[in-house]
């Protein structure tokens, strides 16, 4: 093992498809990181395919992946964030209902307790129910993370966006880190369902390299007046322009993903963003994300980058509200406890 | 057999999912009719998997159909329309480019003949290259049916707005039965994967009888503020408003049902249909036309619907255009050779 001994906190960003697990340190810093393929939804199938207790599957599991940092590091605070706290999880967190502060989740912590009677504590997701009801389970601890600079700041909070790109991307508005609203777009989900099961599929080949000039130009029909129809009139496009020898097939699968991108933030600046002119908080250090910074500059937004390690971030601020770990200062001189990851680069 | 001797045209609605043959009469009358599940997808698909050569294929399936049809009235001429005419289908009738005259078609036809020497003339699909391509393929004939009524015209054409339901709903506009633009839009495509292999299927049921309240539903919410933001914003609410108890698990497809064709009527009266206030003429005896009817007129639309069988009637139509048939009037007194299913019903 390659970790100091100054380990204070085992976090655990277990959403559906994957589960996360980070190593913190004083001022938390990140001393290991283990990626496993055992996401919320792996774990339940199993436990059903086998006849085995969920909880229990659960458990295995993550003893499995996080058994030497426990045998190394007897009494580690442990938390996590995500799908594992679902009705369909290791225990079922209750969301908050907005607006919430994601610095003060303390009450809302769910404790599982496993056999060894290693406890491990997980945060509660959010819902919206201003309008059509929304959920969120796993991103609030991003948004935290992302916006770990203004958790101490001293200014009067300012309102902020913060989008999440995914298989479903998530927009996200605070003050300060008062959560205020949220909306879910099904974007990742349907790109896929376009590309892989669609007709749209059939004259599509795939490339090995992102074509950005098939994105932008998907990005272009979605903005343009034929655009104004939103995703059901245009979608039949990535067939008649491959038909009509202007798109290539291997170009299919970008343009369908710029044209969801650029339909996404178009709705959503006609609806859910109306009237908003700051900055774009954006989470995520994936492909994706680099396609949403490209389409937000496109319509005209100042794009931040958030630290690409934001849930173990927001994941060390909750354990340190609910009084799980405590801050330390390694360097006395040291005004903040942001480690360098925190810091959100201007892109 | 069953139709009397009055025979003058088979005519075959042969799209990629099913094969319609209809025997036709004096008139266009309809003698008698016959459904095949054979459309021009399983054609090739059978010819591929079993190495005969596709157009040997189409010939066997339209000799399988029509056969008894054939050898009672040797030298009776058959027309077709739909995907038989595409590239893949039994010979490829290049598209049309619009503005396009549906009922001159005569240079466009295609013609196979079978090696018994019956001729096949195939309809040719249309084209539109102002803005984003797009392609229609049978619906052209659909059209010429469903505006029968005003081939014969004596006023000035006025634009006509005709829709046609389906995988994917097409929407002409018509002057005359001269076509000047049209467009496609994926919804009911979209429908079958969001309702069969995305997560929300997960949380829903299927019903019997459609759910006109989760219909309406859904409408109201693609009208709504949240709705202006498109369906990629809107679509988490079929999960979401199952989550709350707000939608059973039962009424999730019907929602969906209504989510999306709500949205297409809002995108394409935003875009496409931007400032037409006339009339709407609705193709289609199904299900899925009582839906779009029920959406369009709580929209504010007049609807008229067409005839069920406007495939034939527009087939009769363009085989009278090419000289393929003559009219003849059964009746002296009668003024016109429109049959009773030609009349468009108010609704």
């Amino acid at each position: 093992m390659t970790t100091n001994t100054r380990a204070r906190l085992i976090a655990l960003d277990w959403g559906t498809t994957r589960c996360r697990a980070y190593l913190m340190g004083d001022e938390g810093s990140v001393l290991a990181e283990l990626h496993s393929a055992l996401g919320s939804m792996v774990v339940s199938t199993r436990a059903d395919a086998s006849g085995t207790p969920v909880v229990q599957m659960f458990e295995q599991t993550f003893t499995d992946v996080c058994g030497e940092w426990l045998a190394e590091f007897p009494g580690i605070p442990v938390i996590a964030c995500g799908m594992v706290g679902s009705n369909h999880g290791w225990a079922e967190a209750a969301y908050r209902t907005v607006p919430a502060d994601l610095s003060a989740p303390g009450p809302g912590l769910t404790r599982v307790r496993t056999s060894e009677g290693v406890a491990v504590d997980i945060i509660p997701g959010l819902i919206s129910k201003v309008g059509l009801p929304d959920v969120i389970r796993g991103e609030e601890t991003q948004v935290l993370g992302a916006l770990a600079a203004a958790v101490r700041a001293t200014d009067a909070p300012e309102e902020q966006v913060v989008v999440l790109p995914g298989t479903h991307s998530k927009w996200v508005r605070v003050v300060g880190t008062i959560v205020t609203g949220f909306t879910t777009c099904m974007t990742g989900e349907l790109y896929a369902l376009l590309t892989e099961d669609s007709t749209l599929s059939l004259l599509a080949a795939r490339a090995d390299q992102p074509d950005w000039e098939a994105f932008d130009k998907g990005l272009d029909v979605a903005s343009s007046a034929a655009g104004s129809g939103g995703l059901l009139c245009t979608a039949f496009s990535a067939r008649t322009l491959v038909m009509t020898g202007a798109l290539a097939p291997g170009q299919v699968e970008d343009y369908v993903s710029g044209l969801l991108i650029g339909h996404e933030l178009a709705g959503i600046g006609a609806s859910w963003l109306a009237g908003y002119s700051g900055e774009v908080l954006l989470c995520g250090s994936t492909q994706l994300a680099e396609r949403y910074r490209r389409a937000l500059v496109a319509r005209g937004f100042k794009v931040n980058l958030a630290s690409p390690e934001a849930a173990a971030v927001g994941m060390w601020h909750s354990a340190l509200a609910a009084g799980m770990v405590q801050e330390r200062h390694a360097d006395a001189g040291a005004t903040t406890s942001m480690t360098s990851t925190e810091r959100s680069q201007q892109c």
